[in-house]
């Protein structure tokens, strides 16, 4: 973890390590560890993914089989292999990292994301396994 | 509507009633007249959803075809049956809402939200019919 | 460009020409050359796409064939004809423009984006050709 302090608004960049292809971390713990850093009381906080083959949601935690049922499905949709011409050949990865999105922006209340029951944070690597980041950063932080 | 006041940061909770499995609420003038409650005259506003099962977009308002043709792909692209393992059966509701995503952020000029011409705010169920909640907060309020 | 000053909360208008069907414009020096306009030092900035048949988005920039097997692959899964309803005959692009998002979110940090080594921002045009427009704004500027 690694902090970058400036004039009251501070951001904090993650590491992770995926362990498979299509790998979905819950990292809802690890930014609600950070918020003291952030310095959020009452706000929201963005969480932004820097990788093209990878991406951030929210979806439920209880199930795995959630989880499990998704990257299933996105695998049929978006085949790793399907005659793209990107040579790196995983333009499959990158197809969903903007299906699913850059970033999440998440409220935060009395020093906690104000999350719904059944809502966690997942950080999507489509191209794991590899080491990752996130960046976390406060917004009308009071 | 439930109002949670604090130090300069006011989030408002609104409740909804979808009528069908897939249904798709306008919200527009739902989130505009909360606008004033909110304190924001120049700035954004989140729109937040709270479910595992829903989504947030924004798309074309004035032909309700435009919405229909919206559930009829994403039925035909996620279907709901399709061999999932998750023993709650809403698996294809889950997909879906990760695909469309959990927030919109909508600018705000002189107290009115600034989209654009054709453009309207969508609470889409995709697990209905419910009763559901969004939450919305300003952001740089001015 | 137009600028809307206010107290403290700038929003700026950026003029677009797509050039066929689906065309991705990397917009990301276009962006970074407002941010001073924006008075964004330290905090994030919002890139609004106000078109439901268009969307942004940040992916891959260095190679040109991601690009172009997202546009083939979202062909594939959003076929353009596929027995929609809305006279206008666009559905599939108000389709993908729900997939992609209407706006992205970008931190920055001493006048700077902060993005991923891979990452540009990308305006999806998915009805084009057209003179398009996106807006953005600061927040949490610092």
């Amino acid at each position: 973890m690694t902090g970058v302090a400036r004039k009251g608004i501070e951001m904090l960049e993650l590491e992770l390590q995926s362990s498979c292809r299509s790998d979905f971390l819950d990292i809802t713990a690890m930014v609600q560890a950070e918020l003291g850093g952030l310095g959020i009381v009452h706000g929201a906080v963005i969480v932004f993914n820097p990788h093209t083959t990878a991406a951030v949601t929210i979806n439920e935690g209880a199930d795995p089989d959630v989880v499990s049922d998704m990257t299933t499905a996105l695998d049929k949709l978006i085949p790793w292999r399907d005659g793209y011409n990107h040579a790196e050949g995983n333009s499959a990865a990158h197809i969903k990292a903007s299906f699913f999105g850059s970033s999440v922006t998440i409220l935060v209340e009395n020093s906690c994301l104000r999350l719904g029951t059944w809502q966690k944070i997942w950080f999507c690597d489509f191209d794991g396994p590899r080491s990752r980041k996130i960046w976390i950063q406060a917004v009308n932080q009071a």
